[in-house]
């Protein structure tokens, strides 16, 4: 484990040295003051941090299957625009007003303003994948990747907003919202970076498989580091009982408590965020831990990760290895 | 003219009929029931009505230029794919309860899912266009054009948002603005019927030109028709000076108006629609017609229109009369 953790360590210092790289890609694509109303926002979202891991994650698969990382520059920063404008939309969708300890896009620069500018910034990452030094095969593959997991992040999403205080949700309606909302762009930056590299379509659909495996692990572990120890807007913890989403705790709870307990934490999750108390979000988390749910969420995201593991030896790759440092990486990391 | 006219309406027909062609690719994309929380809000949108008229020049286009109608089918689709998810951000963003006498898509299911069903669609728009029986080249020509008029109706949406009841805006901007929003997608169909038949770029950029004039003309036509008409949101007249929005009338008289009146005009824009009464909307029709915004609105249609027309003999194509036609089809007909 030592060992592992070592490797994982000087993968993450990898992962920041290169995510850096498509800054001056993101400069090409929003150049300051080239358009008026947009820029200034985008430039705004993109300045409140973010790690780049996504794009890093992609340079790195690219070069690591023989390819040239810098053919996969443009993909790598559409990736990263991808995440972004559907974060913006999210908050918006979401209500949250704090992103990265700063005010969200739509507290800022208002909803209207907000909607325009995530769609700008999905025009923009189109014309990123475009801008691609690849053949035209390889070309039109990386648009279809990219559309396919956009279309299903949509897919999730819409999951996620409409199944909330849900009192027939299950463990299974969680996993494919998840799986569609979080695994399939968490995969985008390896597919992108594999097809650039120019590997064949079994490495491609292995490598969709393993990083839906990360994203719903990861989905996992952040819903628990929400009850925990917050998720960054501001510290605070319980923000997903607040707010109502579907967590794998209330997926869980919701069919294992009593009768009387179920319908307790859906009035709870269903209350307006800014009616739900402190004491709200205490009595959610006892019914979750009086339904073992905690310890149900732990194990699933460890079997996920597990999961992911069993793909990786059977990648028709030379050094399978490093797909591993990337999942542990990818789903120890906090969001 | 009366010649003329008959033409149109000969046209005007055949465009219905042709326009109906793509609803089995609508069916296609948006099957029922397939997406949870996402199917039924689109084909509520897309039943809302709509006369295909978009993707119905599309596939006129590509016969006209001697390719198979049949091929771009999918691209037809996507535009009207396209044309309906700005409708519906566009009614989040402006706060439009009505479409084509409908509930907006916002007010029935929520301002969160109006965004990502929106998002969704632009996606499977994507999809419709990846989908596409060409070549890999013109596959590709066909996702940048579809990209850069999607990315410019985002730039002209973003001048729409924010110069609302601004005192310094002028008629250059709003020709710019215009362009950008209206003439660059309105000019999506054309190009890409164009691009499926296999013309020359001289052609797919005479085409472009062409459908920027019309679009713009078509624009200053329905600000001319919301002040005198309504433009079918429940029959009301002045909709954009209730709302604020920045129509050719406004960017005229603002600057035309005395320092007085430009502030009353200005002051009556920035009110909260609720708050705008029909006096006025009465107020700002006087100023518009003391400053001559109504005649000089119209003579810049005109203008337009000219110009397009001047763009088509011009047009390496064997008969061109057809685009006049569908120029004048365009510019005439209601929203």
């Amino acid at each position: 484990m030592c060992a592992a953790s070592d490797e994982s360590e000087s993968l993450a210092e990898r992962l920041l040295a290169v995510g850096s790289k498509i800054e001056p890609v993101l400069e090409e694509l929003f150049p300051p003051e080239a358009d008026a109303y947009l820029s200034e926002a985008v430039r705004y979202h993109l300045g409140t941090g973010g790690k780049r891991v996504r794009p890093a994650i992609c340079l790195l698969t690219c070069e690591h299957l023989g390819g040239d990382p810098d053919c996969a520059l443009h993909f790598a920063a559409a990736v990263e625009v991808l995440h972004n404008m559907l974060l913006i939309h999210d908050d918006l969708e979401d209500g949250d007003k704090v992103r990265r300890d700063q005010p969200a896009v739509w507290v800022r620069y208002g909803a209207d303003n907000a909607v325009n500018v995530g769609d700008y910034m999905l025009g923009i990452a189109y014309e990123a994948v475009l801008r691609s030094p690849v053949g035209e095969g390889r070309r039109l593959d990386l648009v279809r990747a990219f559309t396919d997991a956009y279309t299903d992040t949509c897919r999730g999403q819409a999951y996620d907003l409409n199944t909330r205080g849900q009192q027939d949700l299950n463990v299974r309606d969680y996993l494919r919202m998840v799986t569609l909302k979080t695994g399939r762009y968490m995969a985008l930056g390896m597919v992108g970076g594999a097809i650039v590299a120019g590997a064949d379509s079994e490495v491609v659909d292995g490598l969709n498989r393993l990083g839906q495996k990360m994203g719903a692990a990861f989905q996992i572990r952040d819903d628990l580091i929400d009850l925990t120890v917050g998720k960054g807007r501001g510290g605070t913890v319980g923000n997903d009982i607040r707010e109502g989403k579907s967590s794998i705790l209330y997926a869980h709870a919701i069919s294992a408590a009593s009768r009387e307990q179920s319908r307790e934490l859906a009035d709870i999750m269903r209350k307006p965020r800014e009616h739900t108390t402190d004491a709200d979000v205490e009595r959610a988390r006892e019914i979750y831990e009086g339904t073992g749910s905690l310890d149900y969420a732990q194990t699933a995201a460890d079997r996920l990760v597990s999961e992911a593991f069993d793909i990786i030896p059977e990648l028709p790759v030379d050094e399978p290895d490093f797909f591993r440092q990337v999942t542990e990486f990818m789903v120890s990391r906090r969001t």
